[in-house]
């Protein structure tokens, strides 16, 4: 794969990824959405699914890593550090494109939401000039879940352990993908797997922390959070911003040496 | 594939299409239906696996489009132009069977429905004589959503746009299907990813208007609402059916730009 | 195939068929069951992945047909009309056991529902010397949907007419089956298609008569449910008996001329 | 396959299981998850999918049979006593490494859950001392399901019954496998219907028991219960514990029995 296909194929796919991943949030959250309090189920077939698509139509180009946790466990596992950072930096454009466009799709779905008073509370709406401030004490907006990760319980080792355990289950199954395919590449069976893998993690480890395991996936929105003209939209809660991107790397880099140990 | 296979393979198609479609939003809507409230989720997986069933019964005799977007765009990048009008004749008489066939089948809690004064409201009830002029200026009839659909937020650019998103989404995986099928045709696995690429799309990006990203999908129920003897059924709407027409085929166009751009 | 394996397969498959669809049903309908009051994405699922599990433990031996509209659209087909009778005893035979096998699972759950006041009725307790001709009067008793279906609104037309779509739709997908396979059979993912086109018939279908489109699936266990010790279990509405067996039946025969019409 | 990597194999495997099945209970039960109360489907299809996870990700080295009762009916049917108890063993070991995960993972949920007065009960915080005799003759600790299963109704002949019947399903779908794949071994389909098989089990024959049908997936956990530090976590209800050992047991032999007679 030339580089130029990697990073056309791997932001297409992770903005895909993120329209879709994002978008299910938007429409379990979001006043005026027809799927509005949809529930957890719908969250963890929404954002497995997405990652069914993403990859199924991003493989032919870049081969559909789509998570900088990946492409550090494949990179120790089969070499190409050079390709490195034209996958990451893919990953991290596609992911803001991705939250973009759900800012677009849902554009008045966000508004009529966000200058709600029973939703953002009168105080909230008083409060507009102070409201960033205000807002990043509580440690996060009311549509910055739509966008990016938080715990429920605020616990820097606990959630960084959440978040390297999920990925250890993901970036493991991916690795054994290479096993499981006779030689056929990932194909559409192998996209399905991975995509029922994250419904998987989603329904099981998601509870604690909303299951980032992926760390494009949460800091590009996170970034398109901060940028966006969103009123009453809260702070983007950067105090917690690291531990979605350091977490789902360490665990990435758990798999590989498991694998190469157990598997290899 | 003969014109008259194209022709009889999408009418079956898109009337199962239709028919398991429209069924599911009848199911979930309707008094005296087994399933009723049953959910968002169920309307997601409802739709996805009528996509399912539809394109593998008659993928053996048209391909199995099943929606004129899907035409447009495979034509833009196969040529074959030729055959559109016959793709798009299919599609829209399956489409207006289909929608017949639900009527069919619900046609009792259609009527249980649209006559009980907790439902329909006592004023409508009353006001049955001018009850086509009322109900189109409220924008939609009180079971219009079994047929077609309509934006919650009622805003031309932000409905088109959400409509043209969510169709490029539809397509890329269409036409990124020729890449990944190693030369195996659609078969079983292609219409079982194509159904669940389905199931992402109104989870993720249905909520603001209902996700059409098929102009048949809509403008064929659209007429046989207009056309059924349905009491007190409410206006069908038509200000805004050019919008679930002309987005998808834009989304459609733009996929396959897009896809001769970076996949070809 | 011997008419042996055939027997024996469509019994034991038929078996597993109702133990797990009719499970399902007790599952959610039973007092003291953890899944009570799942809903209906859980019905549909539960009877799609029935299907799923039964038609691949049988395929190696009998084919896996499961129901004798199946077995007769096929025979339409195919010929073999000496077999017909071979599957459709071992169908009504597995319908049976499988239903007798959800009294056994749920047998603590049946008494504790049925002698439960709040359930059964304070008067339908005083009077349970009376209880059959009662409950037949009423059309059905408080447990038989967990065996047999039955109408929300109860019109012999469009109940048939339900049926007969429905059963069209699956019997229609199973034989497109052939030509969607390249010669390799049903297998593994021809059993998922088959189990996803059952939930997507449940999900937007089953609304107004519960989706019988199997006479052995309803047949089957309403002779079980007549038969079984059950207190306070109410009449079998026999009265309503011919429609899911008649209805399957025509649908079945339907499917098979408008496949040789169109696909052959 | 080296003993080694059966050890490993079924290690991994099982501790990937019961990671995601013990997650998503604990997913659903837990204060301050955002999965709470996210109901049976989701009980069902997380543990379906911890089924999939786990499978395709051992499979290349030690087939995952990652249940005692699979090994013990592949070994009737195939021989190889001597790799048995290296089997079980790396299903114990694995069952046990994975409950302790899901402690890992959940935490913090877990102490605010068990130290909350309004979930716990005002008395049994005061009663701290004596908690474990009085929760074990409750029967079970408020979050023992989690770990491991309990009848709904105690009644063990029933329970077991239920065990078995629910376990032969199973298996004999795990021993039919190897007639559905055409000698291609167990690969992504493989692990796909087995998954499903899973997902129908639970929601079919789970409301009594909760579905053991793995001696490994019950017991293991059940262990680490009891040795956790775990504030008011009531007792482990060793009197049960028996039950989803033997049943499945029972249920594997006669499913390979049942195999040898009529498939072989």
């Amino acid at each position: 794969m030339s580089s130029s296909d990697i990073f056309i194929g791997e932001t297409i796919g992770t903005a895909i990824l993120i329209l879709l991943g994002g978008g299910v949030c938007a429409a379990v959250t979001l006043k005026a959405s027809k799927a509005r309090n949809a529930g957890w189920l719908a969250i963890a077939f929404g954002w497995g699914f997405a990652v069914l698509t993403a990859v199924y139509t991003s493989a032919p180009l870049s081969g559909a890593h789509l998570n900088p946790a990946v492409t550090l466990a494949l990179t120790i596992k089969d070499g190409g550090w050079n390709n490195l950072p034209v996958y990451w930096g893919g990953q991290l454009l596609g992911a803001m494109i991705g939250a973009t466009l759900v800012w677009v799709v849902y554009y008045g779905q966000f508004h009529a939401h966000l200058t709600d008073p029973d939703i953002v509370g009168a105080s909230d709406a008083q409060a507009a000039g102070s409201k960033a401030v205000e807002a990043e004490e509580k440690g996060a907006g009311p549509v910055l879940g739509i966008f990016s990760t938080g715990p429920e319980i605020r616990n820097a080792v606990q959630n960084l352990a959440t978040e390297i355990i999920a990925t250890v289950v993901l970036v493991l199954a991916v690795l054994t993908q290479g096993l499981n395919d006779k030689g056929n590449g990932l194909g559409p069976l192998g996209a399905l797997i991975t995509a029922l893998v994250v419904v998987s993690i989603g329904l099981s480890l998601g509870g604690p922390t909303g299951y980032a395991i992926n760390p494009a996936r949460d800091l590009g929105p996170r970034i398109v959070h901060a940028l966006l003209p969103l009123p009453n939209k809260g702070g983007s809660d950067w105090s917690y911003a690291w531990v979605p991107v350091v977490g789902p790397l360490i665990g990435g880099a758990i798999a590989a040496g498991l694998y190469n140990v157990a598997f290899a």
